[in-house]
């Protein structure tokens, strides 16, 4: 068993997701977000769902208009939509991901991170 | 997007998950749960993920003492495994599980609900 809000106090970076449980295909992470480096990117068989733990998320897709997601705040990106997310103040987030999803989906940057290190 | 506070709001019957997105392959639900009428069951092929969001939970699991969860806490009961949740007073969790999970495995008692009651 694992608690949330005791692994959210244990996140020390921004843009690390953390995996905290695996159900089936999906692994199910936490992460904090501050800013905006997170890269536009996509998933192309995948839907990944955010929920906001703590504070607000941008959320970026393509050819739409962003949209702010608050506390509570459950929104699916469905596969192969390209989307960007980001937050001015710090954001934490809940993510459902399969386990073959790259969390910066074919992008590498500075902040990808494997799924060993999102083990950790 | 859907507000998970909301739609727990809007939870007004016990045992009666309800689906609030989809993600890949599962659904996640929530559900409030007050006594001990979920009966003994198992998901043959699927995992299923319970995350407490109020209140508290006693899981019992096949051939082990049973155990309360707290807000926060995750536990995923995994495929093949005799399981039955209650609770004394309400509590409210977040469920991931298979499109094709039976909420209470091959057993159909007074609170088994139908993929479609749980969509309404």
């Amino acid at each position: 068993m694992v608690n949330v809000n005791d692994q959210i106090k244990k996140l020390h970076s921004y843009y690390s997701p953390k995996i905290i449980a695996q159900v089936n295909n999906e692994y199910v992470k936490i992460a904090k977000i501050k800013g905006d480096k997170v890269p536009w990117h996509s998933h192309e068989n995948e839907d990944e769902l955010f929920y906001i733990l703590e504070g607000s998320l941008v959320m970026g897709l393509e050819c739409q208009e962003p949209f702010t997601m608050q506390v509570g705040d459950v929104f699916v990106v469905p596969k192969g939509l390209m989307h960007k997310v980001s937050s001015n103040k710090e954001c934490t987030i809940l993510l459902i991901e399969s386990k073959t999803t790259l969390h910066t989906g074919n992008v590498t940057t500075e902040i990808t991170k494997s799924i060993t290190d999102q083990k950790k």
